[in-house]
């Protein structure tokens, strides 16, 4: 089998094809082609395990996704939210690769912004925003500016000593875009053309009166009932709400459920991003537009990423062969 | 993280180490201190994906196994149960190693064998019979000379030539023993002081009336209802039956439910092994007894099992060190 460390996954697997994996996942879970069990939770005193397991048969792969959340880790210089995935051949059950999970998902969380951007924000973007400096940010950053010809990133945290250090690292990643770090999220979004949050906020991270018109969002973090990132204003306001999964986002994002619940939006205002990715559905259609974009994230994000690093791999020679 | 393959294992890692590992679970397990959520199963047209996870507070991990049943993978000279073992710490949930689940399985299985024949077999043992030689006889084998000074083993399997193969192995591997080759079940078992059933038989593997006065069998393979290895009239005729958990054999293990059910027996007659490792309960108390095992296998012999190789492997410096 073969092992993927996240040095590896990088010198094989660019955000372009984890842009390029997320939109199949995003149609294909539209379809329905994805099995995906309950996932299963241990709880216990120091945090709590969670399983993931999903099937794809049309792409003939399996996978089993391990994330587990303890919040301790922080204090003891360990990851919060280690993670690992298993590959299987979806015919025969072999196991093909075991990958770091935590850059899978990193991976495909920027996809997932990566894909709604490309047909969501306005061509001309200059100027982007990150909200929040932590796991997910940089590839967030990456999407973003595979996407769009950025000139500017505003990064913007609660924390600025925390925002200043990743400025720092993505400025030397990239000199040639002028990265900017902030404590205040309303002065790093105004004059913004596409902001993505990712945080673990329970309330909203901006004003909505401090957007600037024809702005595209895309809203990470908040991917439980009780988590809010984007003022329920800003979600009433926006010409569209398009989503990673309509059905999850109803079920998951406190983003879209409270304002729902508020009655400021009805149902009728979500469109799964799929349907724009099938040619079925418009995304932006005028410069002026402000598009909101939910994702959650899903089993088949992760199935169709760890299944496109592999093949990746294999064709490319990378990652280490064993047993 | 450290990764251990069969070879690996086995370089750090003897039966008498299984045994004691299998034994702690067997403790812990009727201790109610092994915390095991309902396995996920994703069911394919090509076979089955089972996810079992298991949690140790006390002894600190977590596991995840993945056992895919893929009965294909024979014509294709794949393993048609290809097994992975992720290995966790229970108070950060790092991924602490990723082990060869197969091997794992066919080691705590064996072990469940040598924990049992350790307290229940005649001291004075010297012939035993092995029905079955597929994935779990070796380490059935490897159990039974582990606890006993056996002289001469005798292999039977309905398929003669798979019979051979592994006595020709064996008998490489163990000079000193004499190894036979069997088709034929009863006679294979006539004049044996122990026998270890492991097949995926639905109906009883030899006959009641061919055992030797004073037999211990080791049931190891009817691990669903409608799986039977034991003849009936034997189960009805010792003088008592061990579990390696007498909840789960009464749910799972078709050689104990079918005479439950057919009235020859009564759950009276079960007892935990568990009660005999705690010294609470007599084994074997006189030579003529005929004793039975009956084991359905567990996530708390998984863990400790794994638990324990990854220990070993660390002190003796086993293993491939990763990422």
């Amino acid at each position: 089998m073969l092992l993927l460390n996240r040095k590896e996954i990088e010198l094989c697997f660019s955000m372009r094809d984890a842009i390029e994996s997320v939109e199949t996942a995003f149609i294909e879970n539209l379809k329905g082609n994805v099995e995906s069990p309950l996932r299963t939770v241990i709880l216990t005193s120091g945090g709590n395990f969670l399983f993931m397991p999903a099937y794809m048969e049309a792409k003939g792969y399996a996978i089993l996704k391990a994330v587990n959340i303890f919040p301790g880790n922080f204090d003891k210089h360990l990851p919060t939210a280690p993670s690992s995935l298993i590959l299987f051949d979806g015919k025969t059950g072999i196991p093909l690769a075991y990958l770091d999970g935590t850059y899978v998902t990193q991976l495909r969380t920027g996809g997932a912004t990566g894909a709604a951007l490309r047909r969501l924000a306005r061509k001309d973007a200059r100027i982007a925003a990150m909200i929040g400096s932590g796991g997910q940010a940089e590839t967030q950053i990456k999407a973003i500016l595979t996407v769009r010809k950025i000139e500017e990133i505003h990064i913007a945290d609660v924390a600025l000593e925390r925002a200043e250090a990743l400025t720092q690292k993505m400025q030397n990643s990239f000199p040639n875009i002028k990265f900017l770090a902030f404590s205040d999220s309303n002065a790093a979004i105004t004059d913004v053309d596409i902001i993505a949050t990712a945080t673990s906020s329970k309330k909203p991270t901006f004003s909505a009166d401090c957007i600037k018109p024809g702005v595209t969002i895309s809203a990470v973090g908040a991917y439980r009932p009780d988590m809010q990132e984007i003022d329920p204003k800003l979600v009433k306001m926006v010409d569209k709400i398009f989503c990673d999964s309509k059905e999850a986002v109803l079920k998951e994002a406190g983003d879209i459920m409270i304002p729902l619940q508020e009655g400021l939006i009805s149902e009728d205002n979500l469109v799964d991003l799929a349907q724009v990715l099938m040619g079925k559905m418009d995304g932006r259609t005028s410069a002026e537009q402000n598009l909101l974009f939910e994702t959650v994230g899903f089993a088949a994000e992760d199935i169709m990423t760890a299944a496109a690093i592999y093949e990746r791999a294999k064709a490319k020679g990378c990652g280490t062969a064993w047993e």
